[in-house]
């Protein structure tokens, strides 16, 4: 992992020069393979459920991006490694044609690993000469892009590996248990004031940052406050216990009638053996963390604890006012922790665990800010035409790429998914 | 038809004292009954779908809402009329116990249509009989939420039984079709520009609103322009002339799922009959008036038609800084039109249809205000359990009861649904 | 119902002449109002299930069977009631043209109760006509179909108007409860032996009979024996209390996977309350009468209660050679129980309950008999394309017509249907 | 392959001695590897279908069979290789505990490949070690269910290798495709005739059979004719262009929704391109050979062309009298053709094709014969709770083990299933 720590050392905004560019490109595509590293060939091929995607899924679509929108259009010499990949490896851009179904993507035993290993490294000697040679504004914007395209399929990787390891009976551990801390105890929850007016969000557009985070615009708040941390598992077993996944008056309609069809009793992943808890992690099956944050809960259950908490979940807006000073750094895939760990504690007069650990859900629906327009062409497809009926989530998990979150990213998943690593933050009106 | 008149002449904001409320109260209940009056039994206890409910239904459903929210708690002598109909009529109060399946209520051919008009006539007297005695402010305040929910429930009534008839081989009509006016042709769109700033929204709470208008806030503006009046047939024709319904780009991927999934080509209720479009009505099957708002559309495709329009869907509250002013009547149920209505023409220098004919998408997804609580009890369960995934309608259609809305009037749905009477109006960021 | 006794004193075969026909029919075109005159208009409209359909279309139903079949074709001065009721209440007959989907019939609010009821005498008023002057043998011949067409629509509407009551939370009786006799106690099972040999089975022509009964052929059967009577609720207690509902090697897999799926743990009809059990019938809720008949079982649960008890089903050849020369009576519609009863003791020497109470599921699959063909027509629709994937029944049911069933009679449903009037008899080895 | 030819020399019925078990035995383990050799790691772990299995599976799952079958019970001093296993690798058998659910087999990235294989070794060497010594007759009965359970499984392995190769975007081929002859053209069907009487049929236990096909027992035949080939996809074509898919009165009932449900226009597997027909096979995408069988059709299907033709397929009984005296060899997997060839041509005075090419679907639903008997214990559960609502088809395919089958074999699948090689043989009545 050694050859991947500039890239965690020098974040994209303070980096500059082409030479730069193409070290975090190598970098982050390195990344995707060191990823996959404990893989084996079947391993990558499955499709635990319709949501996730198969590990070589992951690595062909990124490259499959920067073969489609950076060297077809700007390598003049370059060969498209096979015609056939476009149908398998796009995710879900109409405008460049039809494609392999999402659902299926699991039915793709062919092309083989061995075979996509092969196609990266092509894609990657073409960008190599690429950007070798002075590139142009318009391929180092493309290139960005595709660098934090493939950061987000870094994190779905690990996301996806760890639903079909979940599925297993096997129970696989992705990686081996670090040693373990002595189980520590949680602060108590304290909370963070923030006065109300008229504040400026959404990104400026000076660095790299998603369309779906501008134009910047103003919004008015409320005073407000925010919990120090995020909610534990041991504060989720006393939702629980106080019968949280039984009372409809705690939960939203369509969240209730949710619980309900699919009998949801706790969080994803967790396990009852005898009369202790379980949670499936990328290490396997572990003993509950109980001061480690709650994971793997959908918007309908983060909604639910607020409301049993008689507080609620923070706008996106309150967030990234609070979070807007934050160092965008913690427990992101940098630390291989891979789970959620409990919060620093003795430091409870500052926000803890805003960008690491889980995203945290907020009661915003993803829309898109006033004046907002999706780029032009294909790129046009990849944020804009989610924007209804998800929601915003905010910060960073524990396995995101280091650098790739920033306290204007817009993260979203629809309110009954589970599987993505995502808790939950309180928050309340203030004065 | 009569008798109600004084409802329709004295809007209820300006009526005071004991006697009009109980005037009011009365008017609605009769005018519930005047709207069933031309089905039969049977057309009163069928449910054409799971989102809609018989007519029977809704006599019972409204009646039992002010039997437990009304009598039960502030009638000392009310006797019950049958204890088995809270089980029946109860649509989603689960501080109110078990009920009824809604996609169910179609198969309760008992309690007969005759004796759901016995359990009003039941109710109405004991409602009479508290509300001659001077009522409580309490009685008085439930009272009005039980008026404002049985108006509610007769715009429902009239969509329902057109989803009912619409499903019928016969296209049965429910009223007979009025004399027709000569063709006409709508006006081009024009655009009525408004100026960015912060503005105050949401309703003041100085006469009745939903707990859902509130509390009154403040948001941030951009200057915008709305259009004049609402999208006609004409212009829908356009669209889908123009491939609007085959082309992906222009959706939401959620929208363009739908599309495929349920083969959408048109609004709902429209039928291609040889060359020319026909569509099915409270009137029964008409002739499109090209002139005339198109209805019945979802969000998906009021989202899709002003995307290639090259404009978008107003917010909820540049709509309603847009008809603070305005007086909020136009083609209501008053009318008795029981469809949208093309704009008068020649005025297109102020806003017309805001008020009637059609509900308006709004590109606002539906969630409470800043500070918003729910009342306590049961009737917290009104609103604010729906707010996830829903889109928020401005305005009022063809068969709101007149009076029943106001500027800062939130109607809500889900994105993909088509049989409310819910239409278009564009508008652009202006300046 | 004294008008209907001629019908039930004698019986088809026996008489003669073309006034027995007409009285013959207008016997049982009287008996389906009769059947349906405790019924609302309310009632008679909705469909409870996808399986049944509404009051009301039975009686279009085989009104329009009559219509289409007989006076269109034969009647030459025939004025069709409604050209639009050949798409409602054609049932299946492809060769009649597009018909409104069967899930759908409960959609039908018009025509109304009373129009159908006009259509039924605007029918029966032109068959009347039609033969009192000297019919064809074409004419009696379809006629005799329509009648027995007609009696099983009979059976139908009795058996869909108790999944209409038991879907009501007010468990409606259909009739009132008769005065019970004492409870009795069933006598203990015995088996009548039968020898094997080669057998002739089906219906040899010279009366009525359906297509799918005939061509009368040779079987070989092994010597078997017959339970004496039908197994009792009593005995399907045991089963349950011996973990008959949830031990998968009793089942079928297929039938162990609807197990599961439909969470049964009972017949279909049976509630427990508090520590005792109750029926649903068309008495309304009773308690279980341990010593009648089972009823409202699949073939899968029939099947598994024979594997319980060691023994098997009959296939449907050694019901009727053991059923070839009993009297085709017992307890069925004539008697007016509408449920099945017990069986007379002391009389275990002969087969009982083999016409009446109960349809009894066989071993057989439904398929053509060796030389099968169906008629010509539409009417060839009416048996031959069902014959596959489904289970013959033999014997009667307390809801069946009299004199509608025969030794030869095939009675078809699916494996997982419970609704019908079906019960078990057992059967096993001989000698 | 030279290490397989003392098999297919030597069909089980006079090989004797225990030598000649353990030969046969390790000829059929080893076949199974070769069926599988040519496939990666990924095309063996994925499950294209619930109705499919993956290649690892069915390598795994017959491996576990004999564990549990033999070598736990007879084996005093065997090993379980992973008790894990079990569960993993049970196919339905509910005495032998839970299992992964069949649509889940997928999920299953560990064990991998190479673990697999392992298994496969230890319980080779166990068998083997087992059968040196003398074994029991009990061990040695065992033995022969667990080798003709393999064959079976590997039928299954190729035909789930089809479906996975048929839903690649690539359609690769199995195995390179033969040179193929000149096309040749099918011999005009001509019929060969039967007499009736009464007739024996099923396996008289002499020699291996499996439970289904026994016991023996007399059956009444009428004069019946068969087809002396196959139908061939050009015939099909011919069923096609005469509009077979369109016209309902063709079909059963249940056929007919299926068609419209799913889209069927011809056979699984067929494509067209531009104005050719072609055919996907294990040599990948090949022209459709008119004269060679069709194959991949339903039961639905083969009935619909069967009542096109104006003939009907044949019953299970007709067929085996007819296949009574022929020997049970033809183009099976031995032949490595892998996919229905055309019949040999100039002899159309016997029946051909019996025996390899196609299963051929039977008008027999699967049901026990007279007597039937499951085995004790958990391989009972090998056949009998089969035994509803699936159609039995006789003869072999090209994917059927050599020495396999024989006149009395039955297999059985649902009469919508079409990814097996099933095709048609028509009979009618004779004389």
């Amino acid at each position: 992992m050694a050859q991947l720590e500039p890239q965690r050392q020098t974040p994209a905004a303070t980096e500059c020069g082409d030479g730069a560019l193409l070290r975090r490109l190598l970098g982050t595509r390195h990344l995707s393979l060191e990823l996959a590293a404990p893989l084996s060939p079947e391993d990558m091929t499955i499709q635990p459920m319709d949501d996730a995607s198969p590990t070589k899924w992951h690595l062909a679509h990124t490259t499959w991006f920067f073969e489609t929108f950076v060297l077809r259009l700007h390598a003049l010499d370059y060969r498209v490694f096979d015609e056939a990949f476009a149908y398998c490896f796009n995710s879900y851009y109409e405008s460049e044609g039809d494609r392999q179904p999402r659902p299926s993507r699991g039915l793709l035993s062919r092309p083989s690993s061995e075979r996509v290993l092969a196609y990266r490294a092509h894609v990657d000697g073409a960008l190599e000469r690429l950007l070798t040679r002075a590139p142009t504004a318009e391929i180092a914007r493309l290139t960005e892009i595709g660098i934090n395209h493939e950061q987000q399929h870094q994190e779905l990787m690990l996301t996806d590996i760890l639903a079909l390891f979940a599925a297993s009976p096997f129970h696989p551990a992705y990686q081996e248990p670090r040693t373990r801390q002595a189980p520590t105890q949680a602060d108590p929850l304290s909370w963070l004031g923030f006065p109300g007016g008229i504040r400026s969000v959404g990104h400026d557009g000076r660095s790299f940052a998603w369309d779906n985070e501008q134009p910047m615009h103003s919004v008015v708040l409320q005073p407000f406050a925010l919990a120090d941390r995020l909610i534990t598992n041991g504060e989720w077993l006393g939702f629980m216990s106080d019968g949280g996944y039984h009372q409809p008056l705690l939960w939203l309609s369509d969240g209730w009638a949710t619980v309900r069809r699919e009998g949801w009793q706790s969080p994803l992943y967790w396990h009852r053996r005898d009369d202790t808890w379980q949670m499936m992690s990328l290490e396997g099956l572990l003993p509950l963390d109980l001061a480690a944050p709650v994971c793997h809960v959908s918007y309908y259950e983060a909604d639910a604890f607020a409301r049993w908490a008689g507080k609620r979940l923070p706008t996106e807006f309150e967030w990234e006012i609070a979070a807007c000073d934050l160092p965008p750094s913690g427990n992101t895939l940098g630390s291989r922790a891979l789970r959620p760990l409990p919060a620093d504690n003795g430091s409870s007069d500052k926000l803890r665990q805003m960008f690491g650990d889980a995203w945290e859900w907020t009661a915003s629906a993803y829309a898109p800010y006033p004046g907002y327009r999706p780029p032009k062409g294909a790129l046009g497809e990849y944020n804009g035409k989610f924007m209804v009926s998800q929601h915003v989530l905010r910060g960073a998990s524990c396995v995101t790429p280091d650098g790739h979150s920033r306290p204007t990213y817009r993260n979203f998943f629809y309110p009954h998914q589970r599987w993505q690593f995502a808790g939950v933050r309180l928050a309340k009106e203030d004065g």
